[in-house]
């Protein structure tokens, strides 16, 4: 059988020149990481929310399974400075009304950390050694990429515009994300106002692979064969998908999460601030339309999270769509109900017959 | 030498699957249409503001260069209702510091007609019979779409999600313009609020082949052969581009607008209704950033295009970039000076060596 191979799988290790997207939350379980890197794709640990020990739980998970290579993932951001009474208060009246509507008792006063330490998330990495590290939000410095380096970890960064883009690379990252405005989860923009940094996909990978030297992978709205070529077409060396491994049975995203994605016929989706403090892509629901309409008063990015959190659990574990953060890229209707390990089989066999059907194009 | 072909070719009677976008408001001269079906594409107007008999005597101007096929593209809108003496006032205030600052008299009142009428230019297009008819922020009626169809012309309506495509598969259009939300100019959304229907090229694209079963055009963000490439991986026939092609000596967008498009290295379009009443994007100025910044009054489509009229015409003629509405997609920075004739060549090479280093992926 023909094989699909680009530069970038020799960079990563990888058989596929596909990443199974970090999802932070509950999504990458061991399991899924573990079935994507087996099947020759790159598993990746949405480890944003992850405490060192637990990171640590997670990847032995993974390596009693499979020493096929994976990736770690880390919001790069820093905490809120305290947060006024007053702002409390606002942000707490803004979602009490749900809260009661769910039976859970009244919200109080977030109090940080809101997240894990990034430094201490950073040095478990770094004794774990996982073959790739990628990171979004932000930077690291770039004695840190070198210190990575050094271990033999590649890193890749998120970039959502051509500035932070060669930022990136200046800085000696091994590859960029090529985040297109398409993708579900949060914007990964940290150079520019997030709004004014929401470019398609299609445009996007394009501007960044003419803009850098090193790799570039495209993320947003890729969820088959197709999808893959066409960013194989733009100069990317390879796609990461992450919606599309939502729906799998490893995958720890909640019932009603899968289910709506594979229900979905539309794009109905929409970026929102109000789950967490920074802005980020999911299919509509109450919560997002109630709260964006009123213009309700949030905290910063992350305690916003915190304050949703127990809404968002309440939600999942009643199967109630209203009040989850249902992560999804724009091409959400294109979900499938495969497992991961059907999933990554199904889009290789896409990706090379759609480069069989563009070979036909020429005649 | 390799030839590029898909069956939208043979429907459309050209020998590449690209069309030059129609873009109204002068940017789509005789020459640069001419210019683009002689090379091989299908050259269009934008014929969105112009009275029938402009549009013949534009039409002969290409008959006269080339027998090659042509379409022509108009706007689906209605005229709005009688404007309120108090809203007129509104948006004049919020221009008039604009007009001043330009050196023109104030503004008046503006009155209906706003546009041309649109069962007028169709009458028009009936005798002119061009190769292909397309259309823009609405529908046609099934009838007038047979009616064009008995005399030989080609339809395309343009869609911005997955419902918009199959009403207008039912109705019985001949092919679907995929209008991703990397576009620029006009949001050809007709059925859902256009905010909502922000899809990005690849996605959308992707969403319409697989829901609808007549040939699929993408458009948006599309400036090379390798866009071209990647939304014939994603099933689309064929590619449209607009904003490639109008820094092109032959198309009349003024100077400063190709310059503008020429020197741009980073996505910086946005979209407004500022400038004609319906949402557009373009690259970000002065007028749009200020008008949206303190959300300016303004009047309906088209009623709105009258009154920044002659602060756009001024805008242009002084080489001033502030007020002129600079339509562009978001891979504005991808913009080559180069002729339409040669712009066309380079397309078709470009595309061909893409699928050919698509081609040397499978080993």
């Amino acid at each position: 059988m023909a094989k699909l191979h680009t530069p970038l799988c020799d960079l990563l290790g990888t058989r596929l020149p596909i990443i199974q997207a970090p999802m932070a939350g509950g999504v990458t379980t061991p399991a899924l990481v573990a079935a994507a890197s087996s099947a020759g794709a790159l598993g990746s640990f949405g480890f944003a929310y992850t405490q060192p020990e637990a990171m640590q739980r997670d990847v032995e998970a993974v390596r009693a399974l499979t020493d096929a290579p994976i990736n770690l993932n880390f919001f790069v951001n820093t905490q809120p400075t305290p947060i006024a009474p007053a702002s409390q208060t606002a942000a707490i009246d803004a979602v009490a009304g749900y809260y009661q509507a769910l039976g859970l008792p009244a919200p109080a006063p977030v109090r940080a950390p809101y997240a894990p330490d990034l430094h201490a998330q950073l040095s478990m990495a770094e004794d774990i050694r996982p073959e790739v590290l990628t990171f979004h939000l932000g930077d690291l410095p770039a004695d840190r990429i070198r210190g990575l380096r050094t271990l033999g970890i590649k890193t890749g960064g998120s970039a959502t515009c051509v500035a932070e883009a060669q930022h990136l690379e200046a800085l000696g990252v091994d590859f960029i994300v090529a985040q297109g405005m398409e993708a579900g989860g949060h914007r990964g923009t940290y150079q520019r106002n997030p709004y004014e940094a929401m470019t398609g996909t299609l445009a996007l990978t394009r501007l960044i692979v003419r803009a850098v030297k090193i790799p570039v992978v495209a993320a947003g709205g890729i969820m088959d064969g197709s999808g893959i070529a066409a960013v194989l077409a733009l100069g990317a060396q390879g796609a990461q998908l992450g919606t599309a491994f939502i729906p799998c049975a490893e995958s720890g995203a909640p019932r009603i999460h899968k289910d709506s994605l594979l229900a979905a016929r539309e794009d109905t989706t929409m970026v929102t601030e109000k789950f967490t403090g920074k802005p980020a892509r999911g299919l509509a629901n109450r919560y997002m339309r109630e709260m964006q309409s009123r213009n309700a008063p949030q905290l910063a990015f992350p305690a916003q999270g915190t304050l949703s959190g127990p809404l968002r659990a309440a939600s999942g574990k009643a199967g109630n769509p209203d009040f989850l953060a249902m992560w999804a890229g724009q091409a959400a209707p294109l979900s499938r109900a495969l497992s991961a390990t059907e999933l990554v089989a199904t889009l290789e066999k896409e990706t090379l017959e759609t480069l069989d059907r563009l070979a036909a194009l020429r005649r």
